[in-house]
C-alpha cells in the first residue's frame, strides 16, 4: 500500500518524464518491498517556483541569478 | 484540531461535491473523536491525471484505455 | 483514488475509533464521488500534542490550562 | 534538513509576501534548530477557497457571510 | 529541488531496504528529471497498520484475515 | 487559515524548542499575511535520520562520515 508523493518545481515536465516518475517510482516500490503495483499510488506535485524556497529565497530568483 | 487533507483526481468535482467532503469529514471528527467543528479543518487537493499514478500507470492513461 | 490523510493528535484513539474513521472517510468517497473504496487509502497520523501547534502554543499547554 | 510546507487559501498573496514567508520560516529554522539554510526547503501551497473547509463549511461561504 | 515523501506501512523495512529506496528515489530525479542530487530530499514515512486503512478496512484487520 | 507542517530530523529538539517553532512560525503567518492566531495550526513531524535521505544517503550515514 504504498503513497509517494513528488514534489518538485513546475519548469516543464513534460507527460512522458510524468510516466517515467510513476513507473520508476512505483518499480522501485516492488523491487525494494515486494509491493503490489496495483496497490501502489505515485501522486505528482507541481509548484510554481516562486512559491519553493531553499536557502532563504525563492527558485525564481535563484533562476534569475543564474541566467 | 484535526486536519484532514483528501487528494482526488481533478474530474469535474463540482462545488456541491465539495461542500459535501468538507461538511462529511468535519461531522465524522466530530462524530468519532468528539472534535470541536471549529477546530477542523479540510483540504481538498484536486491533482491531474497525468500527475497520478496508479499500478505504474498515470490515471490519464487508465482512463484512455477504460473508453 | 482518493488518498486521505487524516492528522489529529495522540491523546487515545482506539483501535475502534480509527476503524471508525478508516469505514466513514472511505464511505464518504463512495457516497459523493462514486468512488471504488478498493481504489481508497485512508492514513491516520498521530502527533503528539507537544508538536501541534494552534493559536500560537503547543495542545499540551493549551490542556495543561484546561485542567 | 528541514521542508516546511505552508498551506494558505489562494486570496491574493502577492511575490513579496512569498519572499517574506521563505526567508521567514528559513530563519527560524537556523535561529531556533541551528539549520543551515541550504538544506532548508520551503513550500508554499495555495489552496482555493471552495476547497478549504473550516467547522464543515468552505472558506468561500465564510467569506461570503462575512461581507 | 525534489522533495518525495514514501509512506508505507511499519512492517519491518530494514534500514538497508530504506537505503535503497533512498538511493532509487534520488537516482529517479537525476536520470528523469536531471536534478541534483545534493538537492533532493527523500523522507520515509512508516505508518502503523492499525492506522492505515484500504477498501474502508485497516491493513491489520487485511492481514489478519490474509493468515 | 494557515497550516504549517514542519519536518526534521529526530536529533534531541526540545520542547523549548518546539514552542519556539510553532509560536515563529505562527507570528509569521499574522505578520506577513494577517492571519488569525486562532485559525493557524502548525505541526511538528520529527523523522528518525534513517528514514531521511539527502543526497542519495541516509541522515545516519552522513552523520557517522562527520564524526
Amino acid at each position: 500500500m504504498p503513497y509517494i508523493k513528488i514534489e518538485v518545481t513546475r519548469e516543464g515536465i513534460t507527460r512522458e518524464q510524468k510516466n517515467e516518475l510513476i513507473k520508476g517510482a512505483t518499480d522501485l516500490m516492488v523491487r525494494v518491498l515486494h509491493k503490489d503495483p496495483a496497490a501502489t499510488f505515485v501522486v505528482i506535485e507541481e509548484v510554481d517556483t516562486d512559491n519553493w524556497g531553499w536557502g532563504g529565497e525563492s527558485i525564481t530568483d535563484i533562476r534569475a541569478r543564474q541566467r
